[in-house]
């Protein structure tokens, strides 16, 4: 059940296209929430409100430093995340397969039968 | 910003565990809403609920036929959200390799002027 609660952070984390980019822009390197909320011409309390969500999800840490809050990738990762669609579109596409040598072998059977 | 938009909605639709489950139940075949509902003791109504986001994010489609709603997996794909996940950890990686071989050099330095 942890592992769930994990990936709901993870996947919800991921659902918004600003906090995506905070994530890309800090894979590059540790960034202040003012430096982060310049690109988007967002207001930092609208910004921090993000972070809060990553910071839940373990994706980022901040560190208060004096009077600014600095901000650098956390120790969560993408890997249960990949791992869940990565099994899943293995076993879809295992169907799939099994389907398309189904409608084969249907297809032959048919031929001999004619 | 399309792109965006269905990333946000694959993402949102993944965190939550019911479906992700029902993903998981559909990708070994078709099912009524009822045949989703029963293994979680869920009523048909909430059940229908999680439907339609899967729905919205095309990850699944229902079909009406008499009495009963058949799901089946949808067009919408995972390849989008596992292509940003591996992106973004290629980048992270990257920049967690060009750290260490800083390091590595930083020591190979102090080693050398010992």
């Amino acid at each position: 059940m942890v592992k769930y609660s994990v990936l709901d952070r993870t996947f919800a984390a991921l659902s918004d296209p600003t906090r995506r980019e905070i994530l890309e822009r800090l894979a590059r390197g540790p960034a202040t929430i003012s430096e982060l909320a310049q690109p988007f011409g967002m207001s930092m309390p609208g910004l921090l409100k993000h972070v809060r969500v990553l910071e839940q999800a373990h994706l980022v840490t901040t560190e208060k430093q004096g009077r600014v809050r600095q901000c650098r990738l956390g120790p969560g990762q993408l890997d249960d995340a990949a791992q869940w669609i990565e099994t899943y579109r293995r076993r879809w596409e295992g169907r799939l397969d099994r389907l398309g040598s189904y409608l084969e072998r249907q297809k032959e059977r048919k031929g001999a039968s004619q």
